[in-house]
């Protein structure tokens, strides 16, 4: 992609409104804009990083069984009502009656809805276990939505439900999607920990919330450095290592929940077991946040320049930035890189726009793309370019001709 | 995938309430299923071709210059007021109110929420022409919604909004949309048309209808078989050529409008120009229903045992099916096969259910896998096995030795 072409409103200021880092660098970065409070439109470098969570998600979901399908967003209120969160949600839940005037409400979760599913489809243990998921736009009417992407109204949610015969198949399904969990976090570059959580409103036993570490989270959580063990409530010492706990703060991006029976049992979603008997339905439900997860990412990845993107999400992974766009070999040689990384499978940007250099190294730098290839004097003289990392800042000088070389060796570290 | 994890499930009976074949055949072979008039869940294969859709729709947009972006699908009254929609919607369009008390409509469509957005980010003639699109869920509460995800109140639709100087401009996009559009239904294997259109409610002076030829469709078309010229006024011959016009059927899966400035002068979105005046920008809209395509190619690609699915949007490509599951040699060979085609790139489903093989031969005839791969008594008798072609019931006996190479010429075949 050119950057002349790129629809990218950068902005000078920090806006007014933006009270968190990833709020304002979103912004900035022409990521995002507001249409109402706490609904967004994804512009295009916003929407890319978007799309390789989504991708990340996907291929985790996949690999640990998960089947992907699509439920709708308006829901009818008799599902709610059989499960008592009709009345239960209040005013969070966006409500509205069609033209025949049939209650519905936009779904902010989708338990009502799969269970329904599950109890017309599933009627044998053959069936099971069972794991559905979607990734899907959910509403949810904040009494204060703020910080961005981060709570806002409308968002993007991969949940995932899982349906078991017995106590023993929701063990075995919690425990994939715990381990998927952490590998999407892993390979979105982020620094993650799981721990033991409340349930809310979602309800059901046991839980744990996956946080990224980030200076600015929500959440405090006490970490053991020997056993790797986490919990949200204060105490002193490791109680299996019985050496201090380490105090973190982290933000949360994922839950997943042991539900057992508590949709299947008000929907009387039953299937019929080995022993003849029927039983009903033990469920699990695992959400991720995917605004979230790029706003997390954010907040632990920045500089007072700007974000610096774990490789893996970054919406482009290389700029390349030809220091005066009217001198024919700086032009030249920049296209030429531009092509030669392209057909070599990177996700370049090329800088053609007639700025100076000094506003090209500034917006690179505001947007995060992990690696700055930049073409200026030393080309003519000695055939050399710069490569820059934008995390460590570090600065290295490469001939042309090894460039792609170059560069696929830091793929290859960048990307694990 | 293995067809005994799959959640497909199918129905052995033609269901009361589907008036059409796509409908019938999305329900009984498990794509689909009805949570409220209208209101449709994806099931794992059903979003498989959606999937596939998508992809197709997307290498075509971005192919011609269009970036991806993602609107919010709760939209602000205030916008809509100012266009005058609001009011002229009637009930189709889905109104809320906010807990705060403010009005919101879900989008039908996105011409405020993109005008909006350009008339706060587009000042110059410099960041002209740009191509902005989404793939979004859309809501219209349809009088009457049926024919399953044909007409439906909540569905998928691709919509890209062109942005230019001038008419000129315009004209360059437009030609550019249509063409992509071209690519699009071709790639997805479809016999299609353009032809002049109506504008109806989204207004602007050209438009055209993109249908897909199906003796079911709705609509009425007079295509010239000479120049390829159409039509839905009826016409006894061709204006151009004067040979007899030839009467088709078609079902409508693409629009495609030049706005002008409809959207453009009533929500004030200007831009400065070369000669430094203020003008408003020259817009056009283009939307493919994502649904609606595939429901229109069962439609055209059926027959009476299910969906020949064309190969490109087929939620499998291959499916082996082991005739008698208990047998070793049956059951060791059909693992095989499968590997050795997943390895290969293609996309395969292992029939390993313990189940009848007419049985299984049923229920991939309906499912409609464009490539049957039946391995049974031959294999031992001579190393060979059967393959069936879903759309011509052509069946070849293949050496087991030689199959991967023998599809992967079909598959050139197949996808041109």
């Amino acid at each position: 992609m050119r950057m002349s072409l790129l629809f990218a409103p950068t902005l000078k200021e920090d806006p007014q409104e933006a009270e968190i880092v990833s709020h304002r660098l979103m912004l900035r970065a022409g990521f995002i804009r507001q249409l109402s409070a706490g609904v967004y439109t994804f512009l295009p470098l916003g929407w890319r990083t978007i799309e390789k969570i989504i991708r990340i998600v996907r291929e985790e979901m996949d690999r640990a069984g998960g089947q992907e399908i699509f439920m709708p967003a308006m829901q009818p209120a008799e599902l709610w009502k059989e499960t008592g969160r009709w009345d239960l949600y209040g005013p969070e839940l966006i409500r509205f009656q069609d033209r025949r005037g049939r209650d519905f409400c936009l779904g902010p979760t989708h338990e009502e809805v799969i269970t329904d599913l599950a109890r017309r489809e599933i009627r044998s243990y053959r069936q099971l276990p069972l794991l559905l998921y979607q990734i899907q736009t959910k509403f949810r009417d904040e009494i204060r939505p703020r910080f961005g992407v981060m709570r806002a109204r409308e968002f993007l949610m991969k949940d995932l439900y899982s349906f078991d015969r017995d106590m023993d198949g929701l063990q075995v399904s919690y425990q994939k999607m715990y381990e998927a969990y952490c590998r999407v976090f892993s390979r979105c570059g982020l620094e993650y920990i799981a721990v033991p959580a409340e349930s809310g409103v979602i309800g059901g036993d046991v839980s744990h919330e996956f946080l990224i570490i980030a200076e600015s989270g929500e959440e405090r959580v006490f970490v053991c450095s020997r056993c790797g063990g986490a919990t949200t409530s204060e105490v002193a010492r490791c109680p299996r290592c019985g050496i201090p706990m380490e105090e973190k703060r982290g933000i949360e991006v994922g839950h997943i929940f042991q539900l057992g029976t508590k949709y299947s049992e008000p929907m009387k979603a039953y299937f019929v077991d080995r022993d003849g008997k029927e039983k009903p339905l033990i469920m699990g439900c695992y959400g991720i946040g995917i605004g979230r997860t790029m706003a997390a990412a954010i907040e632990a990845n920045h500089d007072e320049r700007g974000i610096c993107w774990p490789f893996s999400l970054a919406p482009y992974e290389v700029v390349v930035i030809p220091v005066n766009i009217k001198k024919e070999r700086h032009r030249e040689e920049a296209w030429s890189v531009y092509e030669e990384l392209s057909q070599a499978g990177f996700e370049v940007i090329l800088d053609d726009r007639e700025e100076s250099a000094g506003y090209k190294f500034t917006e690179a730098d505001l947007i995060g793309f992990p690696i700055h290839i930049i073409i200026g004097e030393k080309i003519e003289r000695s055939g050399m370019l710069e490569i820059k990392l934008r995390r460590s800042n570090e600065r290295i000088e490469v001939r042309r001709a090894e460039v792609r070389e170059f560069l696929e060796r830091i793929r290859k570290e960048l990307v694990k």
